[in-house]
């Protein structure tokens, strides 16, 4: 069995992790940390867990983290690299759900966060954790750092576009509006978060700027070796959870008579969270609701040089906590969907 | 036109009030404060009222409240009984969408909103700002305590039955299951009120004791002259506007041959914001949304002794904003319905 | 492994059993009848068991249901008893989701359903599927018919009170205030369940008489042996999944001692999936989402003479689907919890 | 007074329009026709009207529409053409909420609506009812077909751009992403309407093509008077009403240096119905909600060479009901706004 440990297990991608890691067959929680709930069973928080997880959270004092085989962090961004160090040096493998370890560059990561990077030398090290594009750096990894839900979404969706040994779009004028739950923004206490004042609503956020976007381009320039150029437009819906992108791009002259269809299909042929879906289909976020699956349609409407690609995850699984999950089965020798076989809930 | 002021226009009582009153043709809004917002416009709040309303929040001190005809206070508890006395003292008319002045009794309050009331003189000649009941009253008040908006449903859905000479129901022994949009627990960041956490969800709250209880308990006693007993479950319903009370009532033997439904069309026959539907209806808080009605519809399920009266009204205009417009147009000898004519928003 | 087929697989009660059937450990999934999509895919009507589920939609014909271990029923009334004869000949165990063998006598039945019940015998010897009350009797059952959603809720939430050798409360006078998430109507094309007409909205329905009235009676009577008297009020929510029943029950003078909190416990401290929460509790219905779980809290407000029960349960699993997966548990030899074991979906 | 017909008043545009032409200070309801629904009054349908529209349904027979000064088509496409004919002849003005006059070559008419046009003679000579863009041919009209709901926020979100002597954007090439309420889709019975479909959920659909794209193309190049390319995605989101439409469009190399927040301002400074709102900023829906208000801002993210247009509308009001009586406004010479000076409902 592997022990777990989670720091920061009050937010939603830290009862999402409980949620898969507690029936996993392979995993032995032991130990979750809040210094805020010290001594609260985990169950009386969450009560959708009665039953079914026993611990109670602790101060990171008494968790004795170091005795874990693996540490995931569903905490704010900066708690990770603070803690890092200590853990690798006790053996520990790190999975971290913020947004420490996605960054290469500690520059960019200071300029988006606000904060310097603590340990930019394990950052050089850490592995982004994204395992339809990175599962072979994954098996050996020590630290993870777990893409952001848009982030996963848009990689996945321009993947096999850009894969290609020469462009196949116009890769410096990539579009994403997207379309996310509410739980994406945590659970924080928030007016804008209210049911009074986000349901029945619909608007675009942040569109001058979010912190998913140079963590995208740093990815999408990865897959393609190139570079690239992407403009992108978060929107909030009315939904608990949730991700729709809808990916925009052109295609080059030279690409025209490409069967993109079968190209999707190729490109993630092995990759078992990874459905694309029939020509002509429109996936929807309720198809993947509670599970670690991605579903993807690829339309190029009236034939046109406009391609549109069509993505949805569920926020919380395969754009955080399943995706972790998925990590940490990988980087331990298990089946990459073990614990992770979940039926999306319809309706 | 009537002077019009408003101590805090930040909250959903607040903005209510404000679309209700900007166009109403009788009034001139001349201040709102917030000390918290103090220069900002409230359209920059609010975009709603973009070119609607131009006034900017001020501190109380620059708001003048002195030179209004009246104040509405829509500010937490314990507001408006601190700036009652000057405010009377200059000769303004107070409406308050707060508790200070429901409840008759000081130490009853205290208990209840574990503040010691500051001016139980004021208290004393307070107007209990519900029309259908108090419409004499209301016309020579100085200070309106304005029902809280589970009471209004209650207390207008109990009405005919306890107004009686002598008692046709259970009187120790009514229950009403009560269900409130979000909106009814304010525009407070908080946890609970996230969309993520009380949407696609239901539940009851304050089983035990709802400050909601001894107002109502008071106003029902005052309708019947008696004492009476009442049980008040109140429940979340993940919807923005709404409520929805289910009154029990006990049949006494002595008026099992009563025509329920005439009683009630009688009892209301002068009030026009009070909607007895046809017998068999079931009445839906939309048919009331953003408007100042409220529906009531009377059943006898199985012909027994059981009487199930279904009460809907938009919390936020006849629960509040609006019944104060409506006490404000009684108080200055308007028609009743003035600038409350909006026909509810359905779907 | 069990051999299982489903007659009528396209609404939500077929859906969810394919959810909760096609990971099931020791069920082979054999047959899904439509006769109007014969030859299609289910994973093409329900994308979210694509990859999960092979099987496409046959006629009754084709589907050579006579090979089964036990076909459920998940279908519109009258559709079980036709088929049911036929079934049981050929050794065939039955688990109907609809009512044909809910009400033990045919003349109420026939009353509440309009139309004549075809095989009174066959219902004779059905067994309510109640694994918390008739757990001996469904071990021995050739044919289950399941309990309606709010039926469950109301018999689990008054079993406790009902069980005892004499009376605790006033029996003849019990009050549930029910409400719904819009699945319970199904998966229907009616104006009445478009997102346009229910959302942001509330209201009661059918409070002169609902199907689950008489049900719900037969199956109070049969925990307390003696009449009862019940009204039950249903409403709809807002929301998709799950059930809150909110349940009055006057205590009796001779019981007014009594530990509600431990007698509930006691009851139920054999049955997995029914959850007595702690005293003060106020469940929610996300608590259970997409589980099998039913929590009870047990309230005594003011500490008076009127408990007050509350009841969270998903309808469509411990109401329907799930219900059905535990009694097969059941009839088969199996553990309860095989294939339930599902943590509910938390936010 | 204006005497005002509806034709087919069952639908959500009908109760629309009835919400704002009943008190209109203008306009008098004189017939209302549904032949499913003959003699049923129209607030027995619609409860939120009791009280304030006494009318019923009526054959067309009955109706004496040819005594209107205008009839409103709130039907499928289809029925305003049939009538059109005889309604002119008698002098009555024709204001269509279908597409039966939108599109103003017949055969893209047939090629869309899968119908031949009946009178492509009154075609010819009506007139797309978009105020900010037609206000003068809408002067003079005997038939005006107003846009789809869609199309008023494409192209009033397009028509600063466009309306210049040359190119500003790559007009070959503009994205509208847009995302409506599912009132969209009328209140018919249909699976994919229901709440416990749509709810918790987001996706797109006729992404291949939408009978509003061959409306707006024609409309954008209108505006423009040259050719324009459009792709149109349209997505349902999980709310009653509103439309937000995010348009992209890429600046041409000359026209770096506009300001374009300027530009917008410009051409909306006479249009007392589109508010374009300081940079920066997000519309919500809920800030038009049930107003004919439609609310536009301007980004150019990253200060690069693509345009992000933020457009929001109320799709029952500016998008369709609203919109009809603005053009009925003008086309009596009343004051535009007359009638159509709600505040939007917030929250």
């Amino acid at each position: 069995m592997i022990k777990v440990g989670i720091v920061g297990g009050t937010g939603y991608t830290g009862v999402e992790l409980l949620r898969l890691l507690a029936p996993h067959p392979h995993v032995e929680l032991t130990a979750i940390t809040s210094r805020k709930e010290d001594g609260m069973p985990v169950a009386d928080m969450f009560p959708s867990l009665r039953g079914r997880v026993s611990l109670a959270f602790s101060t990171p004092e008494k968790a004795r983290l170091t005795e874990c085989d693996v540490v995931f962090f569903a905490t704010p961004h900066g708690v990770a690299m603070a803690q890092a160090p200590a853990l690798l040096a006790a053996g520990v493998k790190i999975i971290d759900l913020a947004a420490d370890f996605r960054l290469q560059d500690p520059a960019l990561f200071e300029k988006w966060y606000a904060m310097p990077h603590s340990c930019p030398d394990i950052l050089k090290e850490a592995v982004y954790g994204l395992p339809e594009i990175n599962r072979e750096a994954i098996k050996r990894a020590r630290v993870i750092g777990l893409p952001g839900c848009y982030p996963t979404s848009m990689q996945l969706g321009y993947a096999p576009l850009l894969a290609q040994g020469k462009p196949m779009v116009n890769e410096a004028a990539l579009i994403a509006d997207c379309k996310s739950g509410v739980s994406g923004a945590g659970r924080k206490a928030e007016v804008g978060g209210l049911l009074a004042e986000a349901a029945d609503n619909f608007k675009a956020y942040a569109v001058n700027g979010h912190r998913h976007l140079p963590e995208t381009i740093q990815g999408l320039e990865a897959i393609a070796g190139r570079q690239i150029g992407l403009t992108f437009v978060p929107h909030l819906v009315p939904m608990i959870r949730g991700i729709h992108s809808t990916l925009y791009a052109t295609i080059l002259p030279e690409a025209r008579d490409t069967d993109f269809q079968a190209l999707y299909e190729h490109h993630f042929r092995d990759d078992f969270f990874v459905d694309v879906m029939p020509a002509g289909s429109h996936p929807e976020t309720r198809s993947v609701r509670a599970s670690n699956m991605l579903r993807i349609a690829v339309h190029r409407p009236g034939g046109g040089d406009l391609l549109v690609i069509l993505v949805v995850e569920d926020n919380l699984v395969k754009g955080a906590a399943g995706q972790g999950v998925q990590c940490m089965n990988i980087l331990f020798g298990l089946d990459e969907t073990a614990g992770l076989m979940h039926i999306p809930v319809m309706p």
